[in-house]
């Protein structure tokens, strides 16, 4: 996959060299970083898909700094990767010769208002920083990813990140009331925004979110916060299939409306993949089941019988025949370990060999045909591959990733990238899809975006790059192709 | 107010005809409007503060001939203006010399899905009839504004309208998954996505909603559905001042969560008022008081008692003397009634002489000192002024009207409309607030944004306008200043 990155920039050495001179004056040159042991970790994302390069990663420590580093570097037309936590998936924090910047050192949580429920928050900040931040004021930042220990808040904005809770809560953007951007040429855009309803020109804040820093420099954001759920129901059940799946998701979705928070799937090789390679995971129904379902109520009510309510639909269910076992956690030690099967499903395929990944996205409804013509298509194309379909059903939101056939090189298996982005991503689009859910274009798929994107989009898209980074030094080459 | 108004535009006639003709070939003569009579309602605005003019109306019936005009009319260089329902409050929907763009042909529901909870609805649908589609599918489609029988989809996309359930479902931004766009090219940008997650790019949706037809045409939009609610409480309580409101607010929400769907706050003033002038009114306390609040409980759950959830909290907040009565609805005839208090409100003003508006919104927190600080400059500046302070208090969104002192002459009071912007605005911006909740700037507050709206955010509007309409062919002098 690295054939695919681009070809590392020339900077001329000397003016490069100068302009680092400037910076390491404003912010201090142990913030200009040139070790190449300390800059190697940060020039590789976490599955090795891309190496970069970089001259010098800066660690500026406020939004002035951030801003004088944009100048300087659009007067010099040096170009400038963001980078979070890295934890991103698809290549976008990646420099390639740029100078690379990291936000770890504006982790300031400047504000919280338990009354308005906002939280302003800077970009270097960790998501869990923020959780914390909320759990301590008695409310809750739903946002939840499984990187949420490393990766940060300005990576979150960056990627418009989802997660386990999107189903209730919407995804970053929805979290978002406001912003603050530097922009390419260094000036700062103050949006830090608390408010719910504001109709003085045109929506701002979301051209950044999910603009993967190629637009300006995210460096702190007025988050949404709700308040703290009180009673939690969380269970696991066994089902035939997707269809069954989507019937049960309907059927919770009647009758607890708002509560259903969560709502995962994932099929008997994941979940037999989390048991085999995972400690301390627990088989928590005895059966053995084609497909699980992990679903997840919670109210904000201290008194609500969530159980009650979840056994009931179950019961139906079970009559119906959309369901053969279900248990509802007892416990919170129980229910954390219900959400551990799911959560550790990315880390356990690694023991399986190599893993061709999609993060795809179809209308709720269509996701069992989805699932089921997607597979049929790719095991068509090479037998004995093993399918591992699973995710944000309630979403619509699936994580359609293949591992390889036992004994299979793994070389040889990672060559068939492209074939199943095809085969997969061919079918997502005729079924109304996203190519990419959650986790965004970055370098991975920015060729993939040319061909199912609107051509209208992507020349929008085009031209809004071009007003707001005209010497194009915002975080080049990654979402659009081009210049 | 009209003195705001832009010179009409004057076309060349010769070319003006020949468009005049080319267009009435693809849309037919009928569909071309040139009849004074015919054109006259459409030139005025509600209020009658902007008198406009137009040499045509256009009415296509289909996405494609709206592209035709769009492509005539960028080749031209004649602007066209979109009008829904024309029932803005800011004049945005009205032209001045420009062609008048009427959608109200384009009225299908193309689909509705259930099961995804989307609904895709033409520009020109009327509110109503998007919530009567959704109604019948046993769906609620949650935006709900005064003039709902009238205004269409297109203009509440356009001005990202806002309401009564904003508390609990969000804006029109938040409800709405795709949009299908005419850009001023006359080239479509087609954006139906029905999808909860789709991280491909730029978020282009957002920044055509609420653009005020200042970047293209919207003609088509995906729009949320959510399960209809089974449960309602609906009350009408007494207190004090704000800051009683303000910690009911915070009880109600603390318990009740996500069923707090509505908080409204009206003073005796509005509510006399509208006891006064519209027949059928109940006064549905026995006593007075100097503020009310009309809260609204909902849920999806059938058996939920949300009427005994309330009586808890009125209960708590009766003992600490936040409230000092309550009615609860026993029907939904009784929760109607209730509803008109707040609704018939801007209606029965009018018979109150000018009245001077101001659509503002501070967060939450901040509503009260703001109503207080806000009612003691204004009454200052005109004795026997009298103060309307009511509206959205959940969101942080207050209609600051004024009624002029009686028997004061009502062209002298107008004349102090700026007066009051400037009284009401300034204090607005030093609390970290908007000058326009959910009105939208249009024309009337072009010139209020320039002075309160970050300088970086207007020239980025500006840069974002040339990058899309660089012929200035869509809606111009509309939002920003300037060409």
């Amino acid at each position: 996959m690295s054939s695919v990155a681009p070809q590392p920039l020339l900077l001329d050495a000397a003016r490069l060299a100068g302009l680092l001179d400037r910076i390491a004056a404003r912010i201090g040159a142990a913030h200009v970083v040139t070790d190449a042991g300390d800059l190697a970790p940060r020039l590789v994302e976490g599955r090795g898909l891309f190496h970069g390069a970089a001259p010098a990663m800066l660690e500026p420590s406020s939004t002035e700094e951030v801003a004088f580093i944009l100048a300087q570097c659009f007067e010099a037309g040096v170009p400038v990767v963001p980078q979070g936590g890295n934890t991103g998936l698809v290549g976008g924090q990646v420099p390639f010769g740029a100078l690379l910047l990291s936000l770890r050192r504006m982790s300031c949580i400047r504000d919280l208002d338990p009354v308005d429920l906002t939280v302003v928050a800077e970009a270097g900040c960790t998501l869990h920083q923020v959780q914390q931040a909320a759990a301590e004021a008695g409310c809750l930042f739903p946002l939840s990813i499984a990187s949420e220990g490393t990766c940060q808040i300005g990576g979150n904005l960056s990627t418009n990140a989802g997660g386990t809770a999107v189903l209730r809560y919407g995804n970053m953007r929805e979290l978002t009331f406001g912003l603050e951007v530097v922009l390419p040429d260094g000036s700062v855009w103050n949006g830090l925004s608390r408010l719910r309803k504001d109709n003085t020109g045109y929506d701002l804040k979301d051209l950044f979110i999910g603009a993967e820093g190629t637009l300006g420099i995210i460096t702190a954001a007025v988050l949404r916060l709700y308040p703290a759920p009180r009673a939690r129901a969380t269970a696991l059940t066994g089902l035939p299939d997707p269809e069954a799946a989507l019937a049960l998701f309907r059927r919770l979705r009647d009758v607890a409306g708002d509560a259903l928070t969560g709502f995962e799937i994932l099929p008997r090789f994941g979940m037999e993949t989390v048991l085999k390679h995972i400690p301390g995971t627990p088989r928590a129904l005895s059966g053995d089941h084609a497909w699980y379902v992990l679903a997840e109520l919670t109210s904000t009510r201290r008194d609500d019988d969530l159980s009650a309510l979840a056994l009931d639909v179950f019961g139906a269910a079970f009559e119906a025949g959309e369901i053969e076992d279900a248990v509802i956690a007892a416990s919170e030690a129980q229910a954390d370990a219900l959400w551990k099967l799911r959560e550790a499903l990315s880390d356990a395929q690694k023991f399986e060999g190599g893993s061709i990944k999609h993060d795809v996205s179809v209308p709720v409804s269509r996701v069992p045909q989805f699932i089921a013509e997607a597979s049929r298509r790719c095991a068509q194309h090479l037998p004995g591959l093993r399918v591992c379909a699973f995710g944000h059903m309630g979403d619509g939101n699936i994580h359609f990733n293949l591992s390889q056939p036992v004994g299979m090189d793994k070389a040889a298996y990672l060559a068939l990238w492209e074939d199943f982005n095809r085969i997969v991503h061919d079918l997502v689009a005729s079924l109304g899809g996203s190519i990419s859910a959650e986790h965004g274009i970055g370098l991975l798929k920015r060729e993939e975006l040319t061909l199912y994107k609107d051509p209208v989009a992507l020349r929008l898209m085009a031209a809004l790059k071009a007003a707001i980074d005209p010497r194009g030094i915002a975080n080049p080459g990654k979402v659009l192709l081009g210049p």
